[in-house]
């Protein structure tokens, strides 16, 4: 979202959040807490904006709401006289500069990223194989691909190309020499790269929360987890639940795009916080698996959410989809495979279809549940061989959304 | 290439066609008559543009070269008074405007587009397939694709779905009351239309020669030939023959995307004429295959084509390649599947290959020669159970370009 123009005729307005400098466009009406989480600079919220501890106090100047009945109360006139206000009561009414001191910025939260693991047999999807190949002489006029897919028939590859990788593939060939990887998915080949570069294969695999995303970098050739990092949802300006989001999108003509937007945006954020921690090209990022409920994998496919929003709350679609990391908006190797987990039902996502896929097993006889417990609170129950799965609001008991009680899961929720 | 901007830094010159009102840009130092080949409004040259029978008088003003000695010699003083050039000597160094005299216009070439028929068995890989699907209620709450492919597995279909199609499906389904033909190639539904639409179902076929394009209107569902339409390719522009439209290529750093979009603008002028001719709409039209020599397949594609400019002649690849309509820049439907056909090497092309799939077949134990004459000259020879293939330019010896000789296949080449 960063970074998306002003457009004359739609009600969104420019915030920009020091010290960080970041600078975001929100709908009018939006509140400073909210437009804070869009910009990936939270404020701390015990009372989860209820506007009851007065702790999200922030210096606003700009085109902003009246002082409401919470501000009056918990802000000092010494505060107020400063031009503090209560970031969750706030609202932005046209463009704005906000600070938020050093008390009220929000610990990053501790999103459960570790955890009791098991072996698993690595088989990579994607492979990369070091080929030298003859090159093209009058007796050898084969075309360059097909030089290509005969050097990787020896390792059982019935080679397949693209458009755009046989675009690039002469020039690479002839500057590398024809001693070349391929980076091959499925017989297809969806990269090629100078001399060997064998050793580097990573894989980003997402889980994309209502509240938060959370990525894992993986070394692909050897299954390891190499880093782990964890954004806001930044479309928390847009609504803190699914509905109210998917109310954004029926509303606001370029709602599905800006929720996108927002998404690939957080997405890539992620991306690079793993990449540069390990030091690894964003390029060398070859697959992408990604999991969430039904709402959020169909804003990242950019696929209508409208019809989840009103009875009979049916999906677009809950198969698996494969797409280019270019189609994909992602910030990987252009021709990376992007795999979106496939849905069960229109409140039942991939996010559940992952935890079945890692802890329950076909040959388990056993009576189990999983239970993924976040914004959206999933369970799985395993059962004289057959699976049922449910799913309900549970977000708002633990996290204190709307209601008096319960706070994120950040520092003092537990202490 | 009609309304492509003339970028500063580049070396192209505007040049105005009346009375057809048609602009062009070509590189500065075409001759006028190349550059009305390139706006589709060409000049009559009986002798090839040899400059030695003065029939290709135009009336144009603007910054072109100085009089040649062919010019002085066959313009009369009155006609250089008027402003007379000969096409095929005078070269654009500017922009310019030119008039064709109805005398001096080409009558449209004679391209052989009938002949012999054999009857085929039409299985087609289009299939048109009505269906009325029952609606989402809360009793059965599957995705809006899903209750698509319930629908088409009656039909022996395991439906496949594209991002593209996705995004645009529920608005289809519930606009058209869940009434509606899905389009489906090899198991993917490639576009889906309200109400029953099964009767129409279209096809293009292209031959895409180095001097002339030929296409072919078919009507999927009974496999006959609605239509036949030609223009001339206006590749001419930048060289008559392959030879000089690599080198073109290697030259002028966006010579391959003019090749390309002068291309694409010439194949969509000839798919406007097919439906157009018949009242078939664009969207209607689902499969495209199209044939070529290697060069030009790689034109069309994309693919770099400076490695058959210089010995060893190798092709970027052989293999055939299929993209949907909006990907191949092709005016027709979006999800449509383009095929094209494979190449054998570097001059021998797939239109060659559409040779032999045509006429020759694998339980014929005759020896038979295929022969192809076009600029490029291609041969078949189907021996033993073995077929050979070879080519060389062909086009000189009857079309008369650079040598003294012959003519192009117009109005009295034979009568």
């Amino acid at each position: 979202m960063r970074g998306q123009e002003n457009e004359a005729g739609t009600d969104l307005a420019r915030v920009k959040f020091e010290p960080d400098d970041i600078e975001v466009f929100v709908p009018k009406g939006t509140t400073i807490a909210k437009a804070a989480f869009a910009a990936g600079c939270g404020v701390e919220m015990p009372c989860g904006g209820m506007g009851t501890c007065g702790k999200c106090r922030v210096h606003a100047v700009g085109k902003l709401s009246e002082l409401d009945s919470s501000e009056k109360r918990l802000l000092s006139a010494e505060a107020l006289a400063e031009g503090m206000r209560l970031a969750c009561r706030a609202k932005i009414e046209g463009d704005a500069v906000v600070e938020v001191p050093v008390a009220s910025r929000s610990i990053v939260q501790k999103i459960l990223s570790g955890g009791i693991t098991r072996d698993v047999h690595v088989a990579p999807a994607v492979q990369k194989i070091y080929v030298e190949l003859p090159k093209p002489t009058l007796a050898d006029e084969r075309g360059e691909f097909e030089r290509l897919a005969a050097g990787l028939m020896m390792y059982d590859i019935e080679a397949q190309i693209g458009v755009p990788m046989a675009r690039d593939l002469p020039k690479i060939l002839r500057a590398a020499d024809y001693k070349v990887t391929a980076v091959v998915s499925e017989d297809w080949v969806i990269a090629v790269e100078p001399g060997n570069t064998a050793r580097h294969n990573y894989g980003v695999a997402f889980d994309i929360g209502s509240t938060t995303i959370a990525g894992y970098l993986i070394d692909v050739n050897t299954g390891h987890e190499l880093e782990v990092a964890s954004v806001m949802n930044p479309q928390m300006a847009y609504g803190d639940d699914l509905v109210s989001r998917i109310n954004f999108a029926m509303t606001e003509p370029r709602g599905l795009g800006m929720l996108r937007d927002s998404l690939l945006d957080a997405l890539n954020r992620v991306v690079r916080q793993l990449v540069e921690n390990q030091g690894v090209d964003q390029n060398s990022v070859y697959e992408v698996t990604i999991v969430g409920n039904t709402c959020m994998t169909h804003i990242f496919l950019g696929l209508d959410i409208t019809t989840l929003g009103v009875s009979p709350y049916v999906p677009t679609m809950c198969g698996q989809m494969t797409l280019r990391g270019e189609e994909a908006g992602l910030e990987v190797n252009s021709g990376a495979r992007v795999h979106v987990l496939p849905n069960v039902a229109g409140f039942v996502g991939s996010d559940l279809v992952g935890v079945v896929l890692s802890v329950l097993r076909e040959d388990d006889k056993r009576t189990r549940l999983a239970v993924d417990v976040g914004t959206n609170g999933e369970m799985a129950l395993q059962h004289n061989g057959r699976l049922y799965a449910c799913s309900a609001a549970a977000g708002p008991a633990f996290e204190g959304a709307r209601i008096t009680y319960g706070m994120r899961g950040s520092v003092g929720a537990i202490d």
